[in-house]
């Protein structure tokens, strides 16, 4: 099943994506859930897929404006420096403990939003990454019981401001600018996605593959995150752990590649589907036109 | 103003501080909001200090269990090394930005309630610290525009748990246990407070002062925090920057000194108050137990 969050005719819902359109949650907000997250707080997703089975109404694409996967988690906890070719590429050390860092919510877009190039720095680039969705409450997880902790996968692009990544040891800054961390298109749930160590993965610039990677070089594989990251912190329905960047990001090129406006950047991960943003400027006056201009390209692009 | 978050007679609240007990805002949630950060998004504070002057009723003390001042803000941004006599214990360099981590949420206590030392570590270290509590929206905020974004302020003690704080260059597993973070006991809304340069603050474990500072000694004051942080995210009513702790934590002292069970700490700030936990071993089965001893405790050392 996969399930996607959604703006519509001016109020905000999710549902199941199907081939010939969206069934929509709403109707059914009062049993299932008012937001995925709730729906996955709840339980819902059994009776989401018997409500969606039953469905005949199907929300078109051009009336849909998709939103994050999860618009509202509670903690995003970002790896870094999980690939081996990534570790190599930062001339790091290999790490024996996962580096984690924090993404907040609000500095999430979503698939074919914009990417936001802020007025404070030149320097955005792209990590494309696996993203684990939490389906429970959890604490001191071990690794063989993980897989039941998690309700499914998706892609996404951990949008980094290099220069603000490094003002400090801590890489705060640099993860949190509005509109960077690009979270889409859906969630798919773990049973369509099997094994998460045996996906393929690749981030485009403008059509040219610029990462590439299995998800079998993974330094700490999804199981391990679970464990290390539920033994410091209760994991929470909605919760994102995004797993790490391989090589290839803009930053280690020879010379430095930095996104800029009107780029199309995709990740693509096998079994789940294709991330895609466009990169816009930030406006003093905010990003509203910007944003129009982020769509027409895409349009023009797809057509 | 002082402005408390408590439980009490089973539903959460949040009130007003009087002398005689606490003015409880639930009778008009409806208008003012339902919690403190609601209050806060509403710009209820002028309408609850209204509310509170022409209210009869208190809560007593004793039937009011307090809460994290904010016990839900979307961002916890907390600031490493901002006083020189901490740079100084670290060896570390003065440095020229902020250096920010993150807390999330569900790592927070509230005033006497009880910090908790995790089975993963013996290394519970605290850090007092005042606390800044943003009261609106606002993104590129000028440091001599950031004084209008404050609520009021708050003591937090930034429990830390140090070998997991160390796993990697990333703060954040050390950060985040749950019951760590201590928030209280109120908010004290900024116009009492006056500058929050002048203030002095003292972090007391089992009596013993261990830190001592004033705040005039924060390398980044609170306006050039706000810019800061203001340039890279949107700030939101309700978020929390911790302003950072100064010398005399328990990992420089020589031999290190771990907080451990029944052990009580306190940072207290002038003009704000005192913030009192007492730590609690985690159980295997939660901390219910032990937090009732805790509560027994702190009961004995009070009488």
């Amino acid at each position: 099943m996969k399930l996607a969050s959604f703006r519509t005719f001016g109020y905000d819902s999710y549902g199941v994506v199907t081939e010939n359109g969206i069934v929509d949650a709403a109707p059914a907000a009062h049993e299932l859930g008012a937001t995925l997250r709730e729906a996955l707080e709840r339980g819902s997703l059994g009776a989401l897929a018997e409500y969606a089975a039953s469905a005949t109404d199907r929300l078109a694409w051009t009336n849909v404006e998709l939103l994050p996967v999860i618009p509202d988690p509670q903690k995003i906890l970002c790896v870094g420096i999980n690939y081996l070719s990534h570790v190599k590429e930062t001339g790091r050390e290999v790490p024996d403990k996962p580096m984690l860092f924090v993404r907040f919510a609000q500095s999430q877009t979503a698939h074919e939003g914009p990417m936001v190039r802020p007025l404070a720095s030149e320097r955005l680039d792209f990590e494309g990454e696996l993203a684990v969705v939490i389906g429970k409450h959890g604490r001191h997880i071990k690794a063989a019981d993980a897989f039941d902790m998690i309700a499914g996968y998706s892609c996404y692009n951990d949008g980094s401001i290099r220069d603000w990544q490094r003002h400090t040891s801590q890489f705060t800054p640099g993860k949190n600018f509005p509109c960077t961390g690009g979270f889409g298109p859906w969630l798919v749930t773990a049973d369509e996605v099997g094994d998460p160590s045996r996906l393929s993965l690749t981030t485009r610039l403008n059509g040219e593959v610029m990462q590439q990677a299995t998800t079998d070089d993974l330094i700490f594989p999804v199981p391990q995150l679970i464990e290390y990251c539920s033994t410091f912190c209760a994991l929470s329905p909605g919760d994102v752990i995004i797993t790490g960047t391989t090589g290839g990001v803009g930053a280690y090129r020879n010379p430095p590649l930095w996104m800029k406006a009107r780029d199309v950047v995709e990740v693509e991960i096998s079994r789940i589907g294709t991330l895609r943003n466009i990169v816009v400027d930030e406006l003093v006056s905010g990003n509203v036109r910007d944003a129009d201009v982020a769509r027409e390209s895409l349009e023009q692009g797809r057509a």
